[in-house]
């Protein structure tokens, strides 16, 4: 278990008047014990689960056929209840846990957001008198200022990240393919180290207009704007960063609109920091892309790390004042510009006492990459 | 919406006594559309859901930002709810269009492992009278068989694996790595259609052993067994398939320890077929088997379709007749044979009419693929 989450997790759960927690989603699994349980994301029905009570004793729930794994990577001592997976006793062996610690009329701390109402109606029958009450939130909040530990991590995937896909940019020209921006890019963080990734976009030319599309056997041909994005993984966290790039040359209006996308780049640079309102961000963003006339999707950053995901939202729905030690992938783009191609700079951006970091610094992106 | 599949379910659902079904888990999203909604599978809150009521009529539900992808994949004319993402109103949508829909008070389907249980509660809040019941085994067991259009994508994808496993093999020796295999195998997938992958297993050497290990940067030397797995997705489908292949030359017990896998990958061809009792085919497997003196594992196969382990299992856990129109990933496997390598030979076999058909068949593997 990582004993500066769980540290704070107890202040938390104390000032929320909780006995005890049980972390039963993927990313917040991987919150207090620092790894991922191997399948439990691919194949949900494997639950793991990590228990915490008020007065700091841990204990994880693990499948039969992954418990060697959780084992090895958990901290030596740590209790682990094994449930097996053609008995489907994941509740049962939980509620014996809960029982074991004395939790049996307590007041527990789930993931409502998560838990399926089958499995929790399953722990409910057997534990009638445990008042289950919900625990995303304050598990979302803790999660939103990163620990340096976290931090490392988001510095170094957004490192693999951006350099990967730079170096598959320059890889390829004019008659390579999307496959070949592809085939360098997964090489290249794999290679790095990342251990998984989550979401490819590979989007050139005519289809660098749409947000979520994968390479296809396009060919690149001259003047063609790119659109690249990889979010790679370590330990469950995401980076996520996108480059745009033109093959040869830049096509009319491109080196127009991307100075304007730099120049937001660098407001959010400016402005982001301890204290700043998101909403504000956001307003000030829209005010700078209005010189483009060209229309701004909801947001242009959102906390990241164990998700893809996570709040703050830098846009027009909440407001929250930012603190030293979030993590924010923030995102100038325009997707259709009307010109036949769409534009993104997507960076990782840590807020630090005084201000901000650049974590995904190691392509200058002023200047729109052309790709020779 | 999927008529062929629909028209099966309206069956199960009379037999079931229900006035209506909401598929909400991805893998029954896609089923009964045919499509997967983009980002329902990254981010779990992004609920993409379909309703089928008894006399037949349909309805999805979608986030705003992804309801022009749906409108576009659905048939034309089909009811599309869209609820809006930073509004959390989901369930209000879903509430919603079943009062629209006059089942208010209906027996309605849903899928109990899969709805998180603060959803839940906020949909019963909204239809009090509505009577809820879990729809997941009716939804599991129609999925067992598969639909002609189903049997394609998976002959698809089993291609698709097996040919880039293959020819990423063929691109190698000794002195590449683990990443040369990896960045081959990639390419491989998307240059021939798929559109994502889930799990890519490159285990050489020493970590040929290891069940579920992505690439490294370990260099390939003569005499290595390495294991290469991947599950390509086209459309929500998986297909898994794995081949072990000896670099220069196969060391000592390979040869004798591949033959006897070979043998039990005939023994199952010959005895999958309609009427076949699960449990018994892993008995013989079994039997076969242990001519080797070295451990299996607890089955020899799996459905896979939408997800990546489907019922039925092929082993001791349960016994269900096979049926024609199923599809297995059957794997052969030693993960640690005690001679420092481990060997899988997982390939995807159809069901027939009259026995079973051998979907993975790019690669002969009868004869342990040597690798030069």
């Amino acid at each position: 278990m990582r004993q500066d989450v769980i540290a704070r997790l107890l202040r938390a759960m104390k000032q929320a008047g909780l006995d005890a927690l049980v972390a039963i989603s993927p990313e917040n699994f991987a919150y207090l014990t620092g790894f991922m349980s191997p399948t439990q994301p691919l194949m949900r029905w494997r639950h793991a689960m990590a228990l915490v009570t008020a007065d700091g004793r841990t204990a994880l729930v693990s499948v039969d056929m992954e418990a060697s794994t959780i084992r090895a990577k958990a901290t030596s001592g740590t209790e682990i209840a094994v449930w097996r997976e053609f008995k489907f006793d994941a509740m049962t062996v939980l509620a014996d846990l809960l029982r074991k610690h004395g939790l049996a009329t307590a007041r527990i701390g789930i993931e409502t957001d998560y838990l399926p109402v089958g499995d929790f109606a399953a722990l409910h029958d057997r534990v009638p008198q445990a008042s289950f009450v919900p625990a995303q939130a304050l598990l979302a909040r803790l999660r939103q200022v990163k620990t340096s530990a976290e931090i490392e991590i988001l510095r170094r995937l957004s490192r693999i990240a951006d350099r990967s896909i730079t170096e598959a940019y320059r890889s390829v020209g004019a008659g390579s393919s999307e496959m070949d921006i592809a085939a360098a890019l997964t090489r290249g963080i794999y290679e790095q180290g990342a251990e998984y990734f989550k979401l490819m976009i590979v989007a050139t030319g005519e289809r660098s207009v749409f947000p979520n599309v994968g390479p296809t056997d396009r060919v690149l041909k001259h003047g063609d704007v790119c659109r690249v994005e990889i979010f790679p993984m370590i330990a469950g966290y995401h980076a996520g960063v996108c480059r745009t790039a033109a093959i040869g040359a830049a096509p009319p209006q491109a080196e127009r609109i991307w100075a304007n996308l730099t120049a937001c780049k660098h407001l959010l640079l400016d402005v982001i920091k301890p204290g700043a309102s998101s909403r504000k961000i956001y307003d000030l963003y829209l005010e700078k892309l209005a010189a483009l006339d060209l229309p701004p999707i909801s947001f242009v950053g959102h906390g990241i790390g164990l998700h893809l995901h996570e709040d703050p939202y830098l846009g027009p729905t909440e407001d929250q004042p930012l603190e030293a030690g979030m993590v924010l992938g923030v995102e100038p783009l325009i997707y259709e510009t009307g010109f036949g191609f769409g534009m993104q700079n997507k960076d990782m951006i840590l807020v630090t006492q005084s201000g901000c970091e650049l974590l995904s610094d190691y392509l200058d992106t002023d200047a729109l990459l052309i790709v020779s």
